[in-house]
């Protein structure tokens, strides 16, 4: 995921600089890019009256943009369309367990990515339509035709925020411990537990009407 | 996971009160307690200078606490440590994409707790060793007599916060979707894409001493 000179694509700030032990810090569109496809869970933080708030949403990617979106009655959303409201958008994705020969040394390995800036609400009816349509092509290719189309009503009740990546970080903490050499000849198990999403088998709908297969883009479903 | 007169553990607050549609907000201990004690991944949320902060961070319940670790260095911390610093504490177990007949009655089936309130630091050296422990055990129960003791330098060297659950509530959103009546008739395939954390087997590590095998605790991993 990194060359030995890493590209940097977006300009590291005070904000974006923050990393952990053992972690590596990237700024290429590339790494970046992969880790926001790879995930469907965001969690984005705001901010009301001094207090911060961490909600988890779906998101998708669109070019240099991350969206979310959810019920126009939200708090979450009404607070984060007024305008000029500061985000931390962040996705984490959970990749193994590292296991060394002190707790200390131990860790976790996980790919996250981490935006700074103001959030902004989507308004045009045709832009939400297209960034809904997507997401869902992003999920399932081919879904969307499937559909009823959105009706206006809906449209109203959906609200969908975006927020330009631009102010990003990719964070990564991947590969086995960091023992210290003297711990090397420890009797103790080490390794890496690795650990990723399971898809489960497609459940039908009890209703489903008859006749109705389950579609084969259910096998490209990815969610990590 | 709830019964048809919910128990009331956590008293609601305005903040835990708010919750999304379809979403059914739980305020008893015993499904708060079932979230946090099967997630491992958290989500701290706090603000520096008006900016929230939204930080990926391992996390374990002991009694009526969560707590979660770091390097003393970690500029997340060191702001949390300064005390009186209000946080969003949020677990998000992910369980299943719902498939409904309209892009709209579509969603996600997941666990999530949220906590508020005052992070504090965890300064006693027996706490932290005890707390420390209970989450090795937590994960990896026989795992903590193994490892060579924890030096004075790398205690020094991590900070545990913990936080009360005082304000709090779990948000679970299970089962399959709710289409409108109407398009229940579709020609759409609608039901649930189950989705959990697969465990995989355990890579040793390239340097592991003579005649170290995998221990059986390995087979007690969970993390969701």
């Amino acid at each position: 995921m990194t060359a030995d000179t890493p590209t940097i694509d977006y300009p590291p700030t005070e904000r974006t600089r923050i990393k952990r032990q053992h972690e590596r810090a990237l700024y290429d569109r590339k790494t970046v890019h992969e880790i926001l496809d790879a995930g469907l869970l965001c969690h984005v933080g705001y901010v009301i009256d001094g207090q911060p708030y961490v909600t988890p949403t779906c998101y998708w990617r669109q070019g240099e943009r991350v969206y979310w979106h959810g019920s126009s009655a939200s708090r979450m959303l009404r607070r984060q369309a007024q305008g000029g409201v500061p985000v931390c958008f962040t996705v984490s994705l959970l990749d193994g367990l590292v296991f060394a020969r002190s707790g200390y040394a131990s860790s976790i390995n996980y790919r996250t990515v981490m935006a700074f800036g103001e959030a902004e609400q989507v308004t045009d009816e045709a832009e939400i339509l297209a960034t809904l349509e997507f997401f869902q092509e992003r999920l399932t290719p081919g879904r969307w035709a499937e559909l009823r189309p959105v009706t206006d009503q809906e449209l109203k009740a959906t609200t969908v925020m975006s927020l330009e990546l631009k102010e990003v970080a990719a964070k990564v903490r991947p590969g086995p411990h960091d023992d210290a050499e003297d711990d090397y000849g420890l009797p103790v198990w080490a390794g890496v537990v690795p650990i990723r999403y399971e898809i489960g088998a497609p459940e039908d709908d009890p209703r489903l009407a008859p006749g109705i297969a389950q579609p084969d883009y259910l096998g490209d479903v990815s969610v990590g």
